[in-house]
């Protein structure tokens, strides 16, 4: 029987685990070649990178350890009447996912994989969990909002379209993660808040028709907590190690497995939009429609010990038009820094680059760098807030009842 | 349903393609600082290591694939009479203790662990499995040989000791191979005629009872015969690529699980007589009773072309009695080269490193790389055809009936 009490107890002893593992494999991966130097420190200083997985491989013993404690007492019952057969199996197929991305995350931090292999790892990764899904459950319905009942009736299946939105979820939240990234405790930080926030949405939602499913994510975000717990301690300014796409990927297939077969999906993308809004914000540079330097990270002015915003400079007359005109009303908007130039009769156009790590510090103007990944956090946490505010009203207009 | 035609198929195409990626990766290992030098070359060129990963994450995206194929066609009918549940969620288990397997052993090859950890991955790897036995089958009697059947019964449950007695056999296997091995193409090779006996003894019991059970593990052997044979091909004498700790680890594992899973343990140990005996050979130096050095490689002679074996040298007065005796047993019977010295009251013992690469060596003198390691394979094809002889008069011997 899942308790949630033996879980949580767990998940502590995970933290406190991974918080005393981590120093202990530092030197290994500085000799492994595993490692960075902090663009926004003075000290050039080696820190390990790709630690998430160290936090995952103690993540996975201990949800591998929960699963006899969990399952066993079904055993002494009648066992072909009440074992939760299908639950059972998409338990092991998301460990069997977390596990891949976990293997395939950690293979790119290592051999420094291509963009193209950015899509397709998650892709991969997912396979399993989605193969298990088709065997097991294989619904594919979904509940048509109020306004379009009228032309496609109360529900829709959707089919293979319904596993190509979950593909395409679970790549979106791994890569989501690692593009709102690269400064200390920023990555690792925005997956604890959201993690938090699936725990309490799973918690508050426990007394319903749909405890098993909440109770399947909890099996998972709660030792998630725990071991990102831990490495944030040591991941927090200044680092002592990088997380790494490893942690990244790791994270976001967590939540794209937990949301998927725990059935509240469509409430985990509110839990993203400081993602999702970096995401559409990033799209311009991410298809190249304006010109991409390889790295968007804040600029490290080491006089005043501050970050502020990055910039490219491009010629004006090499930018297509459509970027022209995104650059226009991003400005107008006052969403971008833009400075135009002419010199011998060149005319270069310098804009900040699109993260919201960069908005932000349009906005504020430069900053100390904890500053910044605090006033990102308190960003994510606000969204958060205004993501359960919003929930459930907005599954009332959309769909006139409480939709899980 | 599962078809050996479709999945032979999908394993050649998982063959082809790894045959093709190995050579694509081979820069970015280098690249990222996984690399060895062939100390038995020459050349001094840098060889890819490590490279198991990328037959590993093939045969894994090839038998998620299979997921859908192999039990989509129980949907069609009445589900919940019919559907193998048991069987399903070990398959999906022993993919998670693969891809576990792999995922550790790659992390062995990059940050380069430790000896106890040696144990520890494995024993970790392996959890799954284990736990996934337990909520399903939880089957721990095992039949008592004849003669011993006037005292303990026909059959004995061995309760928690058969869950170590599964737990040592991954470790074992896993470490087995990774013990004979270090000259080109050996590890490839003898795990591929090891996955070729198994597939062997899966077809010809095919017909009998316990005919889903050999279906089980041919699910996984005849993908993994496919990505190995690709493997071999480049790590074949002169190796372009090493396979590295995360192949044999994967492979170890791979062994592992169908024989467990599949119920035929027992008949997997006949197929590892080489590595036990390898084993049995190497526990003086591998348990420190002698002198161990750090690689105990056959010794490359560059004018001749040839490889010799390797020896390692002590003090006589330092060796603890019980390694005396080892000595002398060994030497009297045949098994070891032993030459003492006495220089200036000074008493040296030189003995050659205690792996059955180095007594192939002793009994043929030295010979060629290649020639060393198709006499070591061709062992290991005669332990083979050895176990197929014994298996079924050893069962009938010992059981009185066939069991499987």
């Amino acid at each position: 029987m899942f308790s949630i009490e033996v879980t949580a107890g767990l998940s502590i002893f995970a933290g406190v685990l991974t918080y005393h593992l981590i120093p202990k494999f530092s030197e290994m991966f500085i000799k492994a070649n595993l490692y960075g130097i902090d663009l926004n420190k003075s000290s050039g200083v080696k820190v390990p990178e790709a630690t998430g997985v160290v936090t995952g491989c103690v993540f996975l013993m201990v949800t591998f350890l929960m699963i006899p404690l969990t399952y066993s007492d079904f055993l002494l019952q009648d066992k072909n009447e009440k074992f939760p057969h299908e639950e059972f199996v998409q338990l092991i197929a998301a460990l069997l996912s977390m596990t891949c991305m976990l293997l395939l995350g950690f293979a790119d931090d290592v051999l420094d994989l291509r963009w193209r292999h950015k899509l397709l790892l998650p892709s991969m990764a997912s396979l399993p969990m989605l193969m298990v899904y088709y065997v097991t459950e294989n619904r594919t319905e979904i509940v048509v909002p109020l306004l379009l009942r009228g032309i496609l009736g109360t529900s829709v299946k959707l089919g293979i379209l319904y596993y190509v939105y979950m593909g395409l979820l679970a790549v979106f939240a791994t890569n989501a993660i690692n593009i709102l990234a690269g400064i200390n405790g920023l990555e690792v930080g925005q997956s604890l808040i959201i993690a938090v926030s699936v725990m309490v949405f799973n918690l508050t939602s426990l007394s319903g028709l749909s405890r098993s499913y909440h109770e399947f994510s909890l099996y998972f975000i709660l030792p998630y907590i725990g071991t990102t717990t831990a490495l944030l301690v040591h991941n927090w300014y200044p680092s002592k190690v990088f997380a790494g796409d490893t942690f990244c990927y790791f994270s976001g297939m967590t939540f794209a497995v937990v949301s998927i077969l725990g059935h509240f999906s469509k409430t985990l993308l509110l839990f993203f939009i400081p993602q999702i809004l970096n995401f559409l914000y990033s799209l311009p540079q991410l298809f190249h429609i304006l010109p991409c330097p390889r790295h968007r990270l804040p600029k490290y002015i080491k006089e005043d010990d501050v970050v502020t915003m990055s910039t490219t400079t491009a010629n004006w007359n090499e930018i297509k038009p459509l970027g022209k005109l995104i650059i226009n009303v991003l400005s107008k908007l006052g969403f971008l820094h833009v400075i135009r130039k002419e010199t011998k009769g060149n005319e270069t156009v310098q804009y900040n680059n699109l993260t919201i790590i960069n908005l932000i510090l349009k906005f504020y103007g430069p900053m100390h760098e904890q500053s910044l990944t605090i006033t990102l956090l308190g960003v994510q946490f606000v969204c958060s807030i205004l993501a359960f505010m919003v929930r459930y009203p907005l599954a009332h207009l959309l769909f006139g009842e409480i939709v899980v």
